[in-house]
């Protein structure tokens, strides 16, 4: 075999200091949403095509992977559909009964009508696992990535609102990056298309002031007349776009601006209780309401949010909102839901550019025992058993290379101890401890050994 | 939608109660695994066909779960191959350039190869994944499972055997199960081919002893002759399989069986040599020589590991071995290697029916707060927000449905304390905790909360 073997356009090799780093992220995370009661859950990889086919609408559709049937995939109903010329997609359908999952959400769904009679409700899971898209490989888009989702399903409480956005603001205090939560609630939104005289038109409301913070006030109006609405409903939709002020502010405004809406008192409404609760529970990130928060997703009914780095230039990194009635689409209506989902590749993107990977991050060694030859490994191999006992991590180097080889490896690792024990040593049952960055050195009772480091711990705790 | 939902065959979901017991059984693993400083690594759940094919032979290569090309996969070569009556074998390879990952063996080969120049040599990694396969599904047999693979690569030193000893004896050491570590050498069985005259019928001869503890001698003897082997070779081979007594009484005596073969004479003197290792290393399992030990895979070209449990009938959960020239097939020879792979999914059951899960290991929230109504709940958010911060997972009853409901969530989910706060409770300053096994209760300050959870904790540790 002569060329260099290769992975797909899109996918990624994660070596040893990107997945600690990313472990650290998953593991901050993981263990905030079990300090607030969430379970976590894992779905099959693939699923079957009819329970992911139209929920992503017909774009989402191409974008799934498809897996070939085993056995023979191209049987006679696949030859008659080739032969009536039908479209590649249907094609697809005759081959493939199975498709990668492409997020996190519908096999939550499908896993919740499934299993519903062993869950307990109010379930609270959180999920994190790859998801596959067919996208067109770029910067920062790729075919196979990590989502990391939250959600509470079978309770309508803004409770769960308010533990939604605590949990951000744990995660985010424990990775010491600073972020803004912006709020919205898709009932304010709705009521808003209603007193436009377009209640139909919400999507297309929704869609245009999405885009407010890229392209600007005017174009956000001109898209709005051109998706069907005429100048006056622009004029009742523009003092929202350009609402400025406190959240109690915005709150009063939205609610003379709404007075006609049913829908978008409620909105309102719930925008304040949750505000209420947030206020009082000691959130340390800045939370504010932004009304022209829309994100992309139709199925949102209440709540809306989203999460920006504050310190680091990245689109935003958490996403979410309630939803009531994602299991629908399989047969259980009603069930009222709410989740909020972690960016983990844009996440890890902020904590490089501000520089808070903390030294354990790495996960790296603590110490590596030099190996001089035979009688020394003999006399090593116990201590670093020794080591290991007491929970600390160590290498014994396998071969009795030149010491300079041996000096390399710790330092590519960055291991930040060598222990080298000669006949000096053995004869003085010790060891030499030399911290590599430093170039300081000194003997230890190889029998201490564990303590030293154990004491080198607790002094440098934090 | 009618019917309820369901996933493929051969697939499964992972509830909250399995999760929280398989997470057990992997960080379990992984943190013996860091203690060894090896570092984790990931590779794309899809690699190149062209990567997978020809690795698993060609039984394999029909395992192989492939993807459907994105875009036009029935272009006109598809339409050629198909008119002319291809294999659909061939078919597939038309339609498809990606497939699932089979293991974790040969991407972590391809993953050496192309990364050599980043990693650090000798290059210990470990990899949790799961693997996907379209073998028929039955009971213990998955199409999707989890493998969890450990190896060094880059030195031949039999340090790094001794390492995969001491890392199987302790997790196991840890998850509380005793298992016995068999051990044998392919150079050992490539001696013994050589011996019986017919070196070309070593995998014919592995293959048949591998099935000694299935079948029995005398169906090993019949299946060696059927295989080509003639009574007089069939006559040395019986008393290896028949070999008796300690390790050491087994190795004196391979060494005069091997006496006239080089190779098999290095065997047993690797396997001497790593007795004497795994001899002075204080290993807890027990370990053992099994000259009938195989394995099917035909890379290996050293030491064999395999790992049953002693206490819970089950084939192996452990196996591993040397192999010289994993990364030959990518275009880097010369790179030995050393690895062993755990079986999440029999480990699992041994544990289950060992009942050796910790009670920590359900994960639960330690406490729930009923929900009694909107003034209590606002008294009892900012507990819950104390008890959280000092590390005591937590949850609030989101609704404030009737006590009953609220105490059966509690009671399903496993969560040992109900903490209550009516008028009587908020006007005292105080919480009524309430152990849900026993009954018990007792009213506590809500400032003290923390404080009463964390002397609970200390005082029940370990």
């Amino acid at each position: 075999m002569a060329s260099k073997p290769s992975i797909p356009k899109g996918t990624r090799d994660f070596g040893p200091v990107e997945m600690a780093r990313r472990n650290y992220i998953f593991s901050t995370i993981r263990s905030v949403f079990e300090l607030y009661g969430f379970s976590q859950i894992e779905t099959p990889a693939m699923e079957q095509l009819s329970t992911l086919l139209g929920k992503y609408g017909e774009e989402g559709d191409k974008l799934l992977f498809k897996i070939l049937n085993s056995g023979d995939a191209f049987d006679d109903g696949f030859r008659t559909a080739l032969a009536s010329d039908a479209t590649s997609n249907a094609l697809a359908l005759k081959a493939c009964e199975k498709g990668l999952r492409y997020d996190l959400t519908v096999p939550f769904a499908r896993f919740v009508v499934q299993h519903q009679s062993e869950l307990c409700f109010p379930f609270k899971r959180y999920q994190i696992q790859p998801v596959w898209r067919a996208d067109r490989p770029q910067k920062g888009r790729y075919r196979e990535f990590y989502q990391c989702d939250v959600d509470v399903i079978g309770s309508r409480s803004l409770v769960n609102e308010l533990e939604l956005v605590q949990i951000v603001d744990m995660v985010f205090g424990r990775l010491g990056a600073r972020v803004l939560i912006k709020i919205n609630n898709r009932k304010v939104l709705a009521g808003l298309a209603e007193i436009t005289g377009h209640p139909e038109l919400l999507v297309d409301i929704t869609v245009a002031i999405d885009k407010i913070d890229k392209i600007g006030l005017d174009a956000v109006k001109a898209e709005l007349l051109d998706r069907g609405l005429d100048e006056k409903a622009v004029a009742v939709i523009e003092p929202v776009l350009l609402l400025q002020g406190s959240n109690a502010e915005k709150i009063a405004r939205m609610r003379e601006i709404l007075a006609d809406s049913e829908t978008g008192l409620l909105g309102v409404s719930e925008l304040e209780q949750l505000f209420a609760l947030v206020g009082g529970a000691g959130i340390k990130s800045e939370v504010e309401i932004d009304l022209s928060l829309a994100r992309g997703l139709n199925y949102y009914t209440g709540a809306i949010f989203e999460v920006k780095a504050l310190d680091y230039q990245i689109g935003s990194i958490c996403g979410g909102g309630r939803y009531d009635d994602l299991t629908g689409i399989f047969g259980l209506p009603g069930m009222s839901g709410v989740g909020i989902s972690f960016g983990a590749d844009r996440i890890y993107d902020v904590l490089t550019g501000l520089n808070l990977w903390p030294a354990y991050a790495e996960n790296q060694s603590t110490a590596l025992f030099a190996n001089m030859g035979t009688a020394e490994q003999a006399y090593i191999l116990p201590a670093a058993a020794a080591l290991r006992a007491a929970g600390i991590s160590c290498e014994v180097y396998p071969e009795s290379s030149k010491l300079k080889k041996q000096f390399d490896y710790a330092d590519r690792k960055g291991i930040p101890y060598l222990l080298i024990a000669g006949s000096q040593e053995i004869e003085n049952q010790t060891i030499t401890v030399k911290h590599l960055k430093s170039g300081e050195q000194k003997s230890v009772k190889i029998l201490e050994l564990p303590e030293f480091f154990l004491s080198l711990r607790s002094n440098t705790a934090g």
